[in-house]
């Protein structure tokens, strides 16, 4: 059994990570931390897991913790990179937050508005979007998990992107629901202004463009121009993303769908499927793909859950990577209909 | 034109009745005051007002306030009760909160956990339920606005109290919508938490209990046991009752539907329809009605908007009674479908 | 491996079948029918399964259908009562719908507007509700799982039942999820009149009244007044009913307490909590209770998902009763926060 | 006082529209047509307009329809064209379809999938934004407003089109309320399935899209490349439309903003916010706009109700121009908060 420990486990994401590795076969939970329920029962933060578990949060020790073979935080920006290096030295690190998943520390620094701490790691963090490091995952130390929206937004154009088939624009307008925004109320979920409501928000300066442009500028080789507008709805479940790309020649609809099927032939967790909807993915870790295209323009949408294939369910797939185990242990729940 | 303040103007009953009084063709806003917003226009806590009104909330003194016809107070519990006698030298007032619904002062102590601080003017205040005491609001100096869970529940049952057709024991089990949790985020109202989330709370114990009570059993004219259980669901708008009463004598559906036509036949705001739904009087001043019977046993629904016919609307259907003009007098919004 | 067959598999509660029998790790479906569906894949219907399950829907074939352990039917009332006869001769069935629910042809024919074909097996079916009867389900041939909203109600009250606690009346107001309406569109279930609606229905004359009188009669040993009233609600998946019962003694909220829990301590899927909430047990098989009393009233709230604890996953507990296995076992998901 | 009838009250435009010309001032009604409610009263439609008003829906016969000063057309498409000829002899007409939205047969035929039966007409009709086209449509016979869709994309870029500013390729990304689709419920509508789903649908294919492009390149001066993705969301009322543009040269948000609020100055329903939201023009004839800017890219967001701005509010705006009314006649409702 793969000893896994916790730094953070009274949030939503924290809360997901729990009730996945409470369910995995191959794993052992050995310790769950969260500061402001340290010493209560995990079901005082998460009702549904009442009568699943017997755990109870504890403070964070780094003995305690340490004593795992692969350590999660799941914790607000800034909080990992302080605490990373001293993990490292003991056990596998998989970050769900932030803090290691930009290479560059000026980069970071601009979009998270905080110094780096830790930077000299920065190179050695592993994105952790399987699809598209696979390989590095397996002997990674230290993996960086994407943030919710690059994940949906990456799958939907990585095939384009490595088959080099992308100009120099591409834009991605993704739609989340509030469980994005965390488990402490404020303005922007509350029930009565959110329940009937769409926006926009954070246009040209959300901190998941840069993200985005890094890893797909990587995969097509060269820079791209990447506008990014996140939008808040009343799911409350679900990113769905509508990516709009412009391809330096027309293609059809079958070579569209050729590239694709090859593309994703082995991935175990995206279905390409006639029309994504964010309905049929919710609580299930996959990201479902449709497209189209009209002379040089493509359309693809992208679902996810984001807070299973965009944060608690993806470290989980790359645990499972990372500790050569099969990739869908512990994340089979199918989802439901309805 | 009526001079009208509003003292409290920036919260969701107070947006509304702003709202109303704004399109309200006898009535001019001389002031509208908030402590946060002070200074600053209408439209910045009530962003459908933008391009509605120019107005600006202003601190609240009591000369400019008291320069006026009518003041409404849409403040928290305990905050009328010390502002009101000194208003009610210069203007008639119209609280919407609960400081003077009940008329003992030891069932207020016991329901809202503090001391009342003008016990002397809870005989004057007049209970705002049109439908039950119009006469005595025309010469009304104070009005205490009933609670919006109140207004649902006896609308329900006052017919069949005042003909004397009420049992021992009543039961409102009652629905709400978020909005009546006022407009500062809180747990109960996060979104991720409350949008497929149904619960009941306060169970035996909530503070429209005796509310409810007194006004039943003053139209019963003997004591009743009131049982109030409410729930919160993920309606925005609303407040949807189901009343359960237990008759002395059996009742047909012919009777029973006979005894509500004749007593709120001429209620402009009261409809009986085949099957009451809270969609179709949401952003109105409407109650609707539907009821069934077997035997002895009379189930009635009751559906209301909870910031509408449930507080702000309600509150200038009292002013429309106090100032001798037409009851409907901007209150004839209908209502939208869907 | 026990072999089982579904016949209806396309609507919402054999699309939750499947999903949980797919996932149980002792049973191998052998064939889902569907009339409309025949010839095409599970996933047609339900897209959630898609890239879970190769599976085809096929025709209604005796000679296939009941080369099975066990057969469960997910179907129309009245559609059940015609085939079983058939099937019993050659496997064991279970039967989501209404058909062999109530003991009584009689019953049944005011129930459901239709004579009953095969009323001497009414005697046999055993009613599956394992908190009830556990111990007659390990060797029934036929049982008939409780439609959702007894199973919710009754659970709510049979530890006062059984007790003997109960007195002349009780009261169950039930506030549904649209998905118990099933997959068909309808007005009822048409977005824009449900999203922000609440209604009652069918007052005083709901099938599933009946129902709720048998058992909490049987388990009381003596004759019960239920009143039932179904409440339709923006939630999708989930039950909240509201029971209200009158002691014939006061009862202390300790010793109320106490009897539930020593009531419930063994069993799985049912869980004491201090408000029970829709969203805890949405896509799981718990039935969460909390309560509360006063003098000699009491009101215990349940709720529970209706199409698991209410449906399939109470049909697959059943399976698991009937063949000897743990009772949790495809049972396990606990739900998901938010 | 203009005497208007309406052809199609049942429906959801026609729904609003008949609230709204009630409410008009300077508006009587004299026909309201109906086949499938004909000779019951409008309330049986509309319930939100029980007591509201005693009109009963009538047949439809030219003799009583076209003894109006306006006729408004609220039809399926295809079923305008066949009327507005014979009307158009005796009344102005006023049509929300989409029968006389594109000047060009052929391009409608394309859009529509049939031919048009009245092309001679389509020369004639002035396309009824009034933002747009409010001198033609004071002396118009047949106006064709626009569809929900394009009313808020073109409200979002005109300002920049009528500058010269457009490249050569806009996307309007919209999101849309299920109030779209209509009173007949569809398995797109159908509330478990659409209550926590996001999707996109008519991908490069949607009829709305020749309109844009038309009106936008219109206003342009040169032919526009226009990509339009619908999407449906859990939102009744509103539709949000997130605008990208590619301007000849980057400019700056101070510029951006003088630009816009320039050319909105006199608008009396287009109003420049910080971040436009749907939730604050639900039920009102606004349409409120918001912008950002990166060099080139601009993005805009426009937030309407599309049954109000992107219907039947826009039609009574047309009304009132048309008859030298002021022009927000009968469409002050100011919204809600919440």
């Amino acid at each position: 059994m793969i000893r896994a420990a916790i730094i953070g486990g009274s949030g939503y994401a924290g809360g997901e990570l729990l009730r996945l590795l409470l369910g995995h076969p191959a794993v052992t939970l050995t310790a769950v931390t969260s500061r402001s329920y340290a010493g209560r029962p995990v079901s005082a933060a998460h009702p549904n897991l009442t009568k699943v578990t017997a755990l109870t949060f504890v403070e964070e020790e780094l003995e305690r913790i340490a004593a795992a073979d692969v350590v999660f935080l799941a914790l607000p920006h800034g909080a990992s990179m302080v605490r990373v290096p001293a993990l490292l030295e003991r056990a596998r690190v998989i970050d769900l937050g932030g803090d290691f998943r930009l290479r560059n520390a000026e980069t970071f620094a601009a979009a998270y508005g905080m110094d780096h701490s830790a930077p000299a790691l920065l190179a050695e963090a592993v994105y952790g979007l399987p699809e598209l490091n696979r390989e590095a995952l397996r002997e990674a130390r230290l993996v960086a998990c994407p943030g919710c929206f690059p994940t949906g937004a990456l799958l939907a154009l990585l095939p384009l992107a490595r088959a080099g088939l992308l100009g120099t624009d591409v834009i991605f307008d993704s739609k989340t629901g509030s469980s994005g925004s965390g488990a402490t109320p404020s303005q922007g979920t509350h029930h009565p202004e959110r329940a009937q409501d769409l926006r926009a928000y954070g246009l040209f300066r959300h901190r998941h463009q840069p993200e985005m442009a890094q890893a797909l500028s990587g995969a097509l080789g060269r820079p791209l121009d990447v506008t990014f507008t996140p939008h808040s709805t009343p799911l409350v479940r679900g990113i769905f993303t509508t990516a709009y790309a412009f391809l330096p020649e027309p293609i059809s609809q079958e070579a569209l769908a050729a590239l694709y099927a090859d593309h994703y032939a082995a991935e175990p967790f995206v279905r390409l499927v006639e029309q994504a909807r964010s309905v049929y993915v919710a609580h299930t870790n996959f990201c479902d793909l449709s497209f189209a295209c009209e002379g040089r323009k493509v359309i693809v949408n992208s679902a996810i859950d984001n807070l299973v294939k965009g944060a608690a369910g993806q470290a989980v797939q790359n645990l499972n990577v990372m500790f050569g185990l099969p990739e869908t242990l512990g994340l089979t729940f199918p989802g439901t209909h309805p």
